[in-house]
């Protein structure tokens, strides 16, 4: 059995975390699947998916690390293409990754007490995004 | 068909590798599926699933290039959110990443010959861990 | 419902990037799975797999940071086990990662307009490289 479903929302640019894990845990509770797998999925080259404890220090830290492994302020190959100084949002992206495949047992995600599945903004300017959810099991 | 289990270990903190592949590749053995995938999930905001070689030489370059890009002496936010000392720990996973998906043919995992999959102790003690191995296909 | 399939290239060493999005919608359609996900693993410890936008930009962009991140010219204790001088190889594909799993809906990946799914050669040499493509659903 397979099911699909889309979250959507807003973002500010740089740097901006959403936590999707209240939302993934409502489609999961919604579909007939008690043991799968659910797969999050960013469609776009400037963002990321993965796992992070969401807390107001992570959410300065996470940020600022990427800006100090993949400067914002170094000229890239890619800005000579589009002209659209975004060359790091794309490194970042293929770095962090876009997806993330979470066990499904008994209806929740193994997911850790303070582990969060979060988007990552690497865009520089404010984006409309969607993520597919897809669940798989029985 | 869908099948789960746990792997539980110790680890002795910072940079402990541990090589999952041979339980890994039991459970499989031990399902009755032949062809599908395994999923392998860190539940914890402090550790990383990849693959590596899993030699002595890598087992001390891996964790001290993870120093080198995420260091441990400097100060985050996130050290003044819950004062234990580990916001490199959180940063380290969220770039690692916490899991893996590995397609299975044959009751097999198609895994290169020098190719492991491991699981590394991002935080700065020793924590009791399990990991969770999801099975699903045919 | 399980499909496989593999797709197979030679590389030029390090650095090289091969977009694998068409063979792999290639491989979907060929398949009887409207709805599901495919997951793209790269057996092998020197490798990479990712998504970008595979233009002429980024395909210098990347390996330059990833040799930023992870200095070729240094020695890694890799190096004093096989003499191969590849320690940088595995502790980019380490790093960087060998899965991702993407939805299918309706017969297409997910993907986002500019997003492409690429293979990454982290060896120091050319290589025959093979991929597998694992289709699950229904």
């Amino acid at each position: 059995m397979v099911k699909t479903d889309i979250i959507r929302f807003s973002t500010s640019g740089t740097g901006d975390i959403k936590n999707l894990t209240d939302k993934i845990a409502d489609i999961i509770n919604n579909s007939e699947i008690n043991n799968g797998t659910v797969t999050i999925f960013a469609p776009g080259s400037t963002t990321g998916i993965t796992t992070i404890e969401y807390e107001p220090g992570l959410k300065v830290d996470f940020p600022e690390i990427m800006e100090k492994l993949i400067p914002s302020d170094i000229e890239y190959k890619h800005d000579q293409t589009w002209h659209d100084g975004n060359g790091f949002s794309h490194l970042r992206s293929a770095l962090v990754g876009v997806d993330i495949t979470v066990p499904i047992v008994d209806s929740s995600m193994t997911l850790g007490t303070w582990q969060q599945i979060i988007f990552i903004e690497f865009d520089n300017r404010s984006r409309e995004r969607h993520i597919v959810v897809q669940i798989m099991g029985e």
